[in-house]
């Protein structure tokens, strides 16, 4: 049976399947939302596709798999198509669905050189590569990737740590007698804050700086607040800025929050999960301005390089700093003779033990492509923001709520007469879950502020102001019957 | 140029050229260890075919893609080939790696079922399946998949943290009156040690159960060392058994280190990350005896489930448990309703954002297959080390150093005229260093309470007694050379 079931004949026929299934779904460009099923159909498909599977029945298997990925495909979000503008995913480049065929197989495991050789160097390459865009000192940066953001968020507030208080590595926090905090803007990523009450910090000892108008932080009142937080007892030792937002794709002022964390010593880390494809960009680089003073830099390939996630990379400002941030003595650990193998294992920089080769699916499209086809789509993504948002502007029943720093861009709709506020946000969150069953068009709710607001984020290069304006029809449709409903 | 590299065509085209390749691939089974080449090398083979890539050259595309695709199958290590023996990687099930392709386009992060339907549903078949087979209470228990398991014992110890100490999520480690420890075994991976010092706890604050000769945990000294340490005044609330520990694949006595957490009021977690496949065998399944008892269990299915790395299981007794690992008001982060869709969402229970849809890559076997495949090969690898051993037994020159719990096989050398033991162990990382260089097979080496060992790990059931005669003889001639040139 094993032999059948790992013959290269088995491979090619069950790849061979997922090529027709797939391509099927990646061609298909029509214009739709959600078709979000039931749980309980979900369930019931797949509980009986589980059951009574037999290896040795070929024929079965194939018609099996076929209506599993059917099923896979069905049910899951249209990333392809032009009306799917909800979430900060992105269809990746399909050769890097080949590069994820290949890795399954290869079994490269990315935290030792011995293990994964490719890998470790192309994780070197393309840390060099993107640094010279980024801009960090070239003889002293070092880059390692991570299974996602919060994984490189938490890594990089973890050296923040163990720079600040190496000992504590080895003798808890509990033994301390001050009281460790952190820094981070109002819309910061959930993780930020998460990793704080994991780290053994405390949630509490997290210090929320204001924001401004554009919902970036502020940097003079985040002064106060920071002296004020000083002066209630807390020992501040790192600062987060955020490159895009979750919320809104806001760009924090990270020039003068490096002077911020300059002048009272903090490490600066700069979650640019979001933003950080823009860096490639000539026109679209101004935005990052001071990304390159930061201590660590955390940014997701799989959000705006569009390869499959996770693919998170985590930049260094200094390599010593990377390798601070697990303390631990690595030939103790690791029982291995430093040569020049070991000299590219990223272990000792990784918390993954066995890491996915996941730079491969970066590396490559870059190899094959160059950076042309990154910065044209990343591009056209925050012009199509920019266009939105004008659309908008125009209409007499929509407010945009912001001029997009990046490739989101959030929005209300007003009708007439005025309503109040409470009133407002509980049309626009439903709106949004009609628009959402309807099947259409899959748009976002935010709330800011503690007022919801619509939120589309522009992903896919197909989308255009056509779409666009259709989706705003949509709304008007939704909120007609909603209204009518109401009277 | 961006319609081009997102069609159908170049998806149908890519994928096909890495059929092809990758295909030699996993068709090659010839005997053979590492092809470790040198890192420069590596370098400037891969920096070449960085450099100049056009997306707009298909005939240049398809011959670089290949080529690339010829250098990572090439530099890698031969999970399917009979010589490689050395680590607990796995060649994974071919049907994966077409799940795998699917996965990429497909873009279902498995946290939220509005955007991975079908992952979060098969999460939940999977905990319900092997629960089968596990034991924990069929009502309460949950599970859910993370990146790897670093990422799952840390999830774990994280819950068993807030159980203990609830308010520390908020308040930190630095306010507390107590100082919280974890006990493990000596063999336990350096996951867990490393958790205690990112969680805050210090890694001087790990107490380290003594092993038996068999290098399981003691249990009878191990509850001496608890008193000990609770003496020292340290507050224990963890104690982490390993069912196949790292060094040499010994399952701990968890029925006993059962007894030994509930009478202190301990949290036990399991660290089954390599040994959990055992318990789908009837015949295995013995060896595992207590760990239903387990507050929680970390398993990696890219360890003996034969899938792509990584997909771990964390399994949890109490499903309060896992909500309690990171404690925040979940309507609060994400900002949405409780509906019949949210309750199959994973988001609150992991650490992960964006989490890949990595369950499909057992789901999708385990449908296709049943429980068939994964207890032949299970049993097929445990069986061969224990044929191994004996195999070893019967030579006057090779001495086995347990009797297998698992498969893994650790041994030595020893020639006529015994050395002592500092020449021994210099001499079985010169037996290993050679091996590996000479590229016939891979094995790895190990240090046993200081001294170096000879270690095979048997992750591959096309492995039979004859070839590991054929590393008997490669060890000896290996050894004839060491000894030679010493003279």
């Amino acid at each position: 049976m094993l032999d059948d079931l790992f013959s290269v004949e088995r491979f090619v026929g069950d790849a061979g399947i997922a090529l027709s299934r797939i391509g099927r779904f990646l061609g298909d460009t029509s214009v739709r939302g959600l078709a979000l099923t039931d749980p309980a159909l979900v369930m019931a498909a797949a509980g009986k596709l589980t059951r009574g599977g037999r290896p040795d029945d070929a024929a079965m298997h194939a018609d099996r798999l076929a209506a599993i990925l059917d099923l896979y495909a069905r049910t899951g979000i249209p990333v392809y198509s032009p009306g799917y503008m909800g979430r900060q995913f992105s269809g990746p480049l399909p050769v890097t669905a080949a590069v994820d065929l290949a890795s399954a197989i290869l079994t490269q495991p990315a935290s030792f050189y011995e293990a994964g050789p490719l890998p470790s160097v192309a994780e070197r390459i393309m840390g060099e590569e993107l640094n010279r865009f980024l801009g960090m000192p070239a003889d002293r940066f070092t880059m390692v990737t991570t299974s996602g953001g919060s994984l490189a968020n938490l890594t990089a507030l973890l050296a923040a740590r163990g720079r600040r208080y190496p000992e504590v590595w080895t003798t808890g926090l509990a033994g301390l007698d001050r009281r460790p905090a952190i820094a981070v803007g109002e819309d910061s990523h959930y993780s930020i804050t998460r990793a704080a009450g994991l780290l053994g910090m405390g949630e509490a000892q997290v210090v929320r700086l204001p924001l401004d108008a554009a919902r970036r932080i502020d940097p003079v009142r985040a002064a106060a607040e920071l002296d004020a937080a000083a002066a209630r007892g807390l020992d501040l030792f790192a600062l987060v800025a955020t490159a895009g937002t979750t919320p809104v794709g806001a760009i924090d002022p990270m020039e003068a929050l490096a002077d911020l964390a300059a002048e009272r010593g903090l490490w600066l880390h700069v979650d640019a999960a979001h933003g950080g494809g823009m860096i490639v960009s000539d026109r679209l680089r101004a935005r990052l301005a001071g990304i390159e003073r930061a201590d660590s830099i955390a940014w997701d390939a799989h959000k705006t390089m569009f390869v499959p996630a996770a693919c998170t990379m985590l930049f260094y400002r200094d390599r010593d700093h990377a390798h601070a941030a697990f303390r631990q003595e690595a030939s103790y650990v690791f029982e291995k003779t430093p040569d020049r193998y070991t000299a590219f294992d990223a272990a000792e920089k990784n918390f993954e033990c066995t890491k996915r080769p996941m730079i491969m699916s970066l590396w490559v499209p870059w190899a094959l492509y160059g950076p042309a086809p990154f910065v044209e789509k990343i591009e056209g993504l925050c012009d199509m923001a920019v266009q939105a948002h004008d659309l908008l502007r125009a209409q007499r029943d929509f407010v945009p709520l912001h001029r997009p720093d990046s490739n989101i861009l959030c929005f209300r709709y007003v009708p007439e007469p005025p309503m109040d506020e409470a009133a407002s946000g509980a049309l626009q969150t439903e709106i949004r879950n009609r628009v959402r069953s309807r099947g259409r068009f899959f748009i976002s709710k935010v709330d800011l502020d503690g007022q919801a607001a619509l939120r589309v984020v522009f992903m896919n290069h197909v989308v255009t102001a056509q779409h666009v304006g259709l989706l705003l029809d949509e709304i008007r449709t939704v909120a007609a019957m909603v209204l009518e409903e109401r009277a």
